[in-house]
């Protein structure tokens, strides 16, 4: 018999209502033929709630004792569904992060996961119980629990399915797939039946935020399929993510835009080897992503590097260059934060020259200046100003999408869109 | 170095502010040079609303998923307490009923404790840390959660108090100790210094809410001192509960009563050997607890049979003397719910005559009928007319303390009064 794994978020299980509603769908997978395991988040803003309560507490909330706080959201939702499925005459047993036997690493707040021991999961799907686990934790090897971080109940999911070796892993959420660009900015964005992992990967990288990149990362390592389907729209199976789709196909997958950067700059760089290798190795010992790195040449022997950061990373960021200003004697530190990067990613780009020409092409008929331009194999990203994000995305997607007719999109109340 | 267990309900911990507050508490306790551990109720009023979800999604929540979800109220308090000592300064840990050995029956909602391995609790002790457990709860055989019961963090604080070899077991709630009556309905009321775990037992039995019988049985049993104090006056060293205290005290420790109960008789039943074996085995193989049985002698060698049942069970008592009535060629079954139960414990009453006696003259003066009576070692209970209970009470209580002045009694908010 094959089994099925799916992954309700904290939205599908948000109240009574919709958790009646996502036991209804479990019940129909199980009623279908599958064993049915099952990862559930927190129900709606519990996880934030319980954040909000450690934060009148004290300052800064982390390590062992938060990870024992946030594990009880999950705990929550996942009886009550098994409470529920039992109540509609289903065998139903709900595992804690502990019980389904995942073990990670010792590091609280975003530990990796090290193993699944299946024993106990595989024995009560053989018992024929819908097996409902608590997503986005596990325990360390003192015991402690432990919890996996922003994204964590996807990665469960995805990592349980691996472990179990299951036919596909449906991740359900409040989109019915994985859309070409965000529905909200592109009214006629075009949803995808496959894409490929390395896609959802660059997609994750530069904004979209369907698929958390570790939990996309475990399936291309585990080779799981991944369904991403909506709770609510649930005759539509959604967008398939895969290890490889027939070229030939379309040479751009999705259009994505974030807004959550900062261009920085350290100019006066004088002309030697070793100085790239000490300004990106001190923000590395940092922990800060630099994504968008371009080094231009002037007269003299002097380099400008400007390079994007997270907003977040951009105080740290500004800290590290200027001490290393001064050690490598460059000019100046300056920085930028009303940018946006746009981005196309497609693994069809590949075999097609052209590609970043009709970007650009479509930027400049726009009158949209860019500030900076950066290439991988399957995907090309400008920096351009903030403010100009939106029209820039509903204009290169034109040029892409052109002759695709745009699909109607569901839409619930609270929904968070797949971009 | 001495261990000192400490025990906070509910309400102690009911928001930030009284999180800290407790948290104080305990680190006073620390410094003053003992190893602490900690048993922590759910906040406030977060199992009744887990109950209350529960209850939304299926008709009668019971069995292990029930007690997966209670258990999370209970691991929210204890690390968000953990994290707060740690703020102060402390090391401090929470542990949670499986982290912290506490072995159950199989049995869910209302396990028992089979066993405390207390290694790890000794371990982190040894260590120097604070350690908090949720109270409540254990894990059975099968590595399951399982829930103790009402007043099952009593237990679990009295029983690892045993199992640790505690000094004392501090039993923190929002009144300041045990009182000789329900401060609410006797405002002379007294506070006790001292009384034994028999007297706390009988008191729980007939309606006194200090301590849940099951903790004070298993204090006996382990010979663990208890102290019940006051969250918000902690200079009080509150009531010690003891195994004996010094004959020639007092002849009454409590008065109470209890409305929650009904009085049921089966009228015109033949007077054969074996008939109430019938009637009571009955009740009993329904898991009914009957009180104060009366069997009275009619002529023509026909009995009335009375006794008192708990208003839960008076639907369920009726159905079953209904089927017992014809099996034994009875007359007819009556009951009246407008009853209420006072009784006087006092271990002096053993050697002391005249204590009835002294208690029916008490009632008779206020004009209160008395329906029935019972009477054990260290017990009389009286079958009154429920309105007149908060009066029988106060009479009663000024002939036992008659001398004594009231001590006032520090009243919080929402306040749960002792009796």
């Amino acid at each position: 018999m094959s089994i099925v794994v799916q992954k309700f978020g904290g939205t599908s299980v948000g109240d009574v209502e919709r958790i009646r509603r996502v036991a209804r769908i479990i019940a129909d997978t199980h009623d279908q033929g599958h064993q049915v395991a099952v990862i559930v988040s927190a129900m709606g803003h519990t996880t934030d709630e319980l954040v909000s309560l450690a934060g009148e507490l004290v300052e800064t909330p982390a390590g062992r004792e938060f990870d024992a706080l946030l594990i009880t959201g999950e705990m929550v939702s996942a009886s009550l569904m098994a409470m529920t499925l039992s109540s509609m005459g289903y065998k139903a047993v709900s595992l804690n992060g502990q019980q389904a036997g995942f073990l990670t690493e010792d590091l609280h707040n975003r530990a990796r996961i090290l193993e699944i021991d299946t024993g106990r999961v595989q024995y009560h799907l053989n018992n024929g119980e819908i097996v409902i686990v608590t997503g986005f934790q596990g325990i360390n090897s003192k015991g402690d629990f432990t919890t996996l971080g922003r994204g964590g109940s996807d990665t469960s999911a995805v990592a349980l399915a691996g472990a179990l070796g299951a036919e596909r892993c449906d991740i359900f959420t409040d989109v019915n797939g994985v859309y070409s660009s965000d529905p909200r900015v592109v009214p006629q964005a075009v949803k995808l039946d496959e894409i490929t992992y390395i896609e959802m990967l660059e997609l994750a990288r530069v904004g979209a935020q369907v698929l958390h990149p570790r939990a996309v990362e475990t399936a291309r390592h585990a080779n799981v399929q991944i369904r991403v389907r909506s709770t609510f729209y649930t005759d539509d199976m959604g967008t398939v993510v895969v290890g490889s789709i027939e070229s030939g196909t379309r040479p751009v997958s999705g259009i994505a835009s974030d807004e959550n950067q900062a261009r920085v700059a350290i100019t006066g760089v004088p002309d030697q080897p070793g100085v790239a290798a000490k300004i990106f190795g001190s923000l590395a010992s940092r922990n800060i992503s630099v994504d968008m790195i371009i080094q231009s040449l002037n007269k003299q022997e002097i380099n400008d590097i400007a390079f994007t950061v997270s907003l977040n990373d951009l105080q740290d960021a500004l800290e590290t260059l200027e001490k290393v200003k001064t050690e490598v004697n460059a000019e100046s530190v300056v920085y930028d934060t009303d940018v946006a990067k746009v981005s196309i990613v497609g693994i069809g780009m590949i075999d097609r020259p052209g590609i970043a020409a009709d970007m650009f092409e479509a930027l400049s008929k726009a009158k949209i200046n860019i500030k900076m331009i950066a290439t991988s194999e399957i995907k090309i990203s400008c920096l351009i100003q903030k403010e100009q994000a939106k029209q820039a995305v509903q204009e290169i997607h034109k040029v892409f999408f052109k002759d695709e007719d745009g699909q109607s999109i569901p839409l619930v109340a609270d929904q968070k869109v797949g971009y």
